[in-house]
């Protein structure tokens, strides 16, 4: 069973696929609150650049430096160099991953820049997603720029 | 004199500075023509993740993997992380940025990944961020996650 906020993490992916989305999903937690939280949009919103993280970033609106810094963000897929950019820009230390089974993404960049990287390997989350991409390859390589 | 794309993307942070905003703009072109433009949107949308580059990637829509391949996109200033990101996920080949004179991002991340990166340190560039800068610190350090 996932914690209870990659639970809203899980929650925000599927509420993305409920809406013919790509199903990926993100929270952001301060002092053990949620902050902010959203889902990948490129379909919703025909959107490049609302991944899940940086759609959860983008909810959480303007935080000053040191909220950031005391940030863990929980995203249910790997994140993408663009999400990785994100997360470095603002300097959130933490962050809990889903999955990296059915994407890894630039989680390398991550620790190499001391960020803590926590893969959980949720079965719900690698379920979630090898289900859509065998079903929408052509999205799914879209959404990753292949 | 800056080339004509630079000019789009110098066009674009005026705009923004003239919205009230962080002067910071961006072109993406492909083929020669210009695809799509933007400007950092943090004080009119209130946007953490649109900073020039992105929003310009946002507003040149859905393109295909190929497109992106055959893009140089134009920034005034030099790509911060998130937008180093951005340009690695979509695999665009090659960034002129118009000055690292005022700040520095992840220019080197760019180039250890491959894209061809074009400095120009064109003085308008530098002087609209000077300016910018020093009369906004707060709302510079925020944009940068400082």
């Amino acid at each position: 069973m996932a914690d209870i906020f990659l639970r809203g993490a899980i929650e925000e992916a599927k509420r993305g696929l409920s809406e013919g989305g790509i199903p990926i999903g993100s929270v952001l937690v301060c002092d053990n609150q949620i902050i902010g939280r959203g889902h990948n949009q490129r379909i919703q919103k025909g959107s490049v650049i609302h991944h899940g993280e940086m759609n959860c970033l983008e909810n959480a609106g303007r935080q000053k430096a040191d909220v950031y810094r005391q940030c863990t963000i929980y995203t249910t897929l790997s994140p993408c160099p663009m999400c990785t950019g994100a997360i470095l820009l603002y300097r959130i230390p933490s962050v809990v991953i889903g999955e990296n089974v059915t994407f890894k993404g630039a989680e390398d960049l991550l620790r190499d820049s001391g960020v803590n990287v926590d893969v959980v390997q949720d079965p719900e989350c690698i379920q979630i997603m090898r289900a859509f991409i065998a079903a929408n390859p052509g999205l799914w390589n879209e959404d990753i720029g292949v």
